[in-house]
């Protein structure tokens, strides 16, 4: 059976409207699927609200065991819960899920880490209760999936030693579709701001309609995969060497259209 | 198959120590189980840190819109998935819900109603996003609890409109202990400040290890039963009433020795 791993980020499930327009596309999408958020915005708002102060380091989070608190009410409250509610209200059996429900996703603590900073500089980095995926347990998942039922999935696992950890999206994103691999044929779709990965960054026609494993190189190469593409294109591509069908980079806008957008395949 | 429905108010879980203690005699609860959580004092917390101003009526919170979000935050997010992560590391396979996930509880807003102030006058109150259930769509969860998942339900239900809706923990206890009995064999343990229904309320020790519906009346009429603890029992006999075995008041230091506390039974 196919399935449809969606990751969209926060920006678009924070907004009412954005994420209004998104759920009633991805009640369309034909077949099994499950839903990856993110939620950071919000967090950061709570966070000021409650004058907890919040540390980006390249784009990551420094989660003290306050922000921890914040990012577990927000994703897997706040946001989570409201996506399930408007999905119900659209026919999608949805169940919000964090890793530690069911035990679904087994991370560790992210050891202190030494990071290049924006001034050069290379220093050491505690980046808290942020997780690093050890494994996925998809089995019971997959169950419920083949009973109509629609994962929501906020970016937070657990140690399996009562801690809650803050996790990247994207990779659990990437790491439950490969999870799904070993059950269903997986399609999994990355929501982006553009239409798809584009052979000139300012023509937003210029979507490249499909890039096999062994041209990757040569678009990096020449230029075309760069900056913060470089990094989602490797880890679909290293999804798709473990088992995941397609790779689907597009704009929210087209989720339910799998054929347009840039299509990543082996 | 046997079945154990443990609801537990808010300030035994929001207090670090005392969840400790409650998750250590939950994990040792034999058999299938379900823990339904309260989190009344941490919402009402979060709300006046963010300068969300609270209004009591009957120890019934007022749900305005801005007040949904922190109990949305707090009960499905805070207090749920630290519950499920601390059972996770106890080796229980918990999966925090709401009424929302899987469509289990099924609410309606509550109308206005007429209510008794404490100052002798009837007023309508709106008690904003607050649910009163029409139903518990049990199926999923009984398939999921046979598969030795433990659910962890969070008092927050949805009226399949895309509202979530503030729930009381209490109801959901027993009328997803009700849902249960046409899977299990329920036995409903309500957790409470004292070792049981005690016949003199200035003996501690002086717990009614009985009651059978057909000595109730006679207890409330000798005012052995009167104030919380009257609905409390009212909805306990209904609940048996509709299929639940029995039905255990109790404290939560007991929960894992079913032979203490109180028992009702039909």
């Amino acid at each position: 059976m196919k399935i449809t791993v969606v990751k969209v980020g926060g920006g678009i499930v924070e907004d009412e409207k954005s994420l209004n327009a998104l759920l009633d596309k991805f009640a369309k999408i034909e077949g099994l699927k499950v839903l990856v958020h993110g939620g950071g915005r919000s967090a950061t708002k709570v966070a000021e609200q409650l004058g907890i102060a919040q540390t980006m380091i390249g784009g990551r989070r420094i989660t003290d065991a306050e922000t921890l608190k914040v990012v577990t009410m927000v994703y897997a409250g706040l946001v989570n819960k409201n996506i399930v509610a408007q999905l119900q209200a659209r026919g999608v059996n949805a169940l919000g899920l964090t890793g530690a429900d069911m035990n679904v996703i087994v991370s560790h603590k992210r050891p202190i880490k030494q990071v290049k900073m924006e001034d050069g500089s290379v220093q050491p980095v505690d980046y808290g209760f942020v997780g690093d995926i050890d494994r996925v347990n998809a089995d019971l998942l997959a169950d419920l999936i083949a009973k109509g039922v629609v994962p929501v999935m906020s970016p937070i696992g657990h140690d399996c030693q009562g801690h809650l950890l803050n996790t990247n999206a994207d990779t659990i994103a990437s790491t439950v579709a490969v999870a799904l691999a070993k059950h269903f044929e997986v399609t999994l779709m990355f929501c982006f701001e553009k239409r798809g990965v584009l052979r000139n960054p300012d023509d937003d026609n210029s979507v490249i309609p499909e890039i096999v494993a062994s041209d990757f190189a040569r678009l990096v190469e020449d230029g075309v995969v760069s900056g913060g593409m470089l990094p989602k294109l490797e880890n679909s591509f290293e999804a798709i060497r473990q088992g995941v069908r397609e790779v689907i980079i597009t704009h929210a806008d087209q989720i339910d259209h799998p054929d347009e957008g840039t299509k990543l395949k082996g």
